[in-house]
């Protein structure tokens, strides 16, 4: 018996997200007793969002089976495209199946600042719990995860740590608290799974209280506009093409041309000469089976130039892979 | 139905520990969907340490039961009064038993470079598992803690992280790796909950490599004979008294005075007061039901001078409050 693999004993259970969801679902599903392989992958449309009939459908297998649907997990900016599920419509089926709606902003939540793609977040609000990293695209440092629940009692019922004497002994009334040594104050610590924990939330706080939400506004529009530069010079160019349209600041795109047979090797390789040749420093990834070339500009020091430089390199170096290339059989 | 109270349905399973452990062992066990309510809490002797009997009768009884024991934590270093469990008999018990053997050495780990103490880790060698949190007796900053396990494949069972195409994407072949983006090295990430995460052990390692091993041994022993000196100054006063032995630098102690019946109020009184009016912070708990005031000695820059003014402190406003204290009846 695994727990990790296949949960512990008892009722079936079942969570649900998308193939193009982060794989620390099934982590989270693991450490929580779960299980990885309860974790349903539900396909998603041409644009990487979930499908809301493919969900709608698993679920009902699901309870017809007697399988307990428990939580269901949309994306609000998914890791590999920025892609944003239909959180209206999936928080609805969510609601009328009793599961947990979660929603996983890590990435994309600050992109609900963006006027032009606002609407895309609808929904939201009906989340049971939304995370968003301000290690991404606030650009704080790694290891800051900010964590929303509607309902705070259920951290408490979840974490509670209870009484130690050498705690509670150590603070007195906080009602009559003279010092921050008699009182704890509200028991965050109570509300997660850490007891000594650094004071990330003051990097957080002064970064907004630094650059203000109109700052953080004009940052990701400007990284969204980044993508969709970029997007725009692979329109422009015979030897670029888009492979997953920009929703955020990520977009998706390779080296192509007619006469050669396996794109993906090509790109595969031009990648690798990108990242140990050039300045620019783009992740790779995989959209509908295609190797993909994955910028996601969050860097607050990236220039339209570094953008224009990064689409020059691909194709200079594509160029010169192409002439060493197999071609078609 | 709470699986953080009564864990998750299935097969009825137990945790063992004392009733002096921390009681992060409860909130895992919340967490883990085993259940706070299936952690049992193991007696202690009359020196705060795990009672073996107790411990051993407490698992056939399970047993007996159909109850499935799965893990047995035992503290080096109680965060109450440093008391150290005793490991080998507690770890042969588990073994016997086919539980997991974990050791909470969060706080007291490092003791056991005090050679006149190190016997008191026999046994460490049981442990399938040990923690011990730099951010204690190392001085890192808080949120840094390490756990030791013997198999590492268990972690990588728990944890892994399934392949993600935009992280194996991006990287080659490790074995041809000619920078640091061509190859993700070990696996790290697969071996806990986080995937991002801040670079803790360059931390630990620039202290180590600062402080040296002698450094570290020299800074416990100090830490341990102020704990011990504390002790002394408590024995040669009368309105002192120790009420737990220092193991390690925690020094468990309160004032006292034959004609006081209250005296967990007059200390409690005692303790607010010093916080509030004196240089000295000691945290306060419970030992054997009584109030104490318990220094616990980790910082690097505390000296003996600090020691006997914590000391005389407590007799001079323990003096002044029994002046008012009512008599015993």
């Amino acid at each position: 018996m695994d727990p990790a693999a296949d949960g512990l004993d008892g009722r079936e259970i079942g969570v649900y997200t998308s193939t193009e969801a982060h794989h620390t679902v099934q982590r989270s599903a693991a450490v929580l007793g779960i299980g990885r392989a309860n974790v349903r992958l539900i396909a998603t449309d041409d644009h990487q969002r979930m499908d809301v009939d493919a969900l709608r459908e698993a679920m009902r297998k699901d309870v017809a089976d007697d399988v307990l649907p428990i939580a269901v997990v949309a994306a609000a900016g998914t890791t590999n495209t920025g892609a944003i599920d239909p959180l209206r419509a999936v928080g609805e089926i969510a609601r009328e199946r009793g599961a947990w709606f979660h929603v996983d902003g890590a990435y994309g939540l600050p992109g609900i600042l963006d006027e032009r793609i606002e609407q895309l977040f609808d929904g939201l609000d009906l989340a049971d719990s939304a995370i968003v990293d301000p290690h991404k695209w606030l650009r704080a440092p790694v290891g800051i995860a900010a964590t929303f629940v509607r309902d705070r009692s259920v951290l408490h019922r979840a974490f509670t740590q209870e009484e130690s004497p050498y705690l509670e002994g150590s603070f007195g009334d906080a009602a009559e608290a003279r010092s921050s040594l008699d009182g704890m104050g509200i028991p965050y610590a109570d509300f997660g799974v850490e007891l000594s924990a650094p004071a990330r939330g003051v990097v957080v706080w002064s970064i907004l209280r630094e650059v203000g939400r109109e700052g953080v506004r004009a940052q990701i529009r400007r990284d969204n506009d980044f993508a969709r530069h970029l997007a725009q010079r692979a329109r422009e160019s015979d030897s670029l093409e888009v492979l997953a349209e920009p929703t955020l600041s990520i977009c998706c795109f390779r080296y192509t041309a007619r006469e050669v047979d396996d794109l993906d090797a090509l790109n595969a390789r031009l990648f690798r000469r990108l990242v140990q040749e050039t300045p620019f420093l783009p992740s790779a990834t995989v959209v509908d089976g295609k190797f993909a070339i994955r910028p996601c500009f969050i860097n607050a020091r990236t220039r339209v130039d570094d953008v224009d430089g990064l689409a020059d390199a691909v194709m200079r170096i594509g160029d010169e892979l192409r002439a060493t290339a197999p071609a078609p059989a």
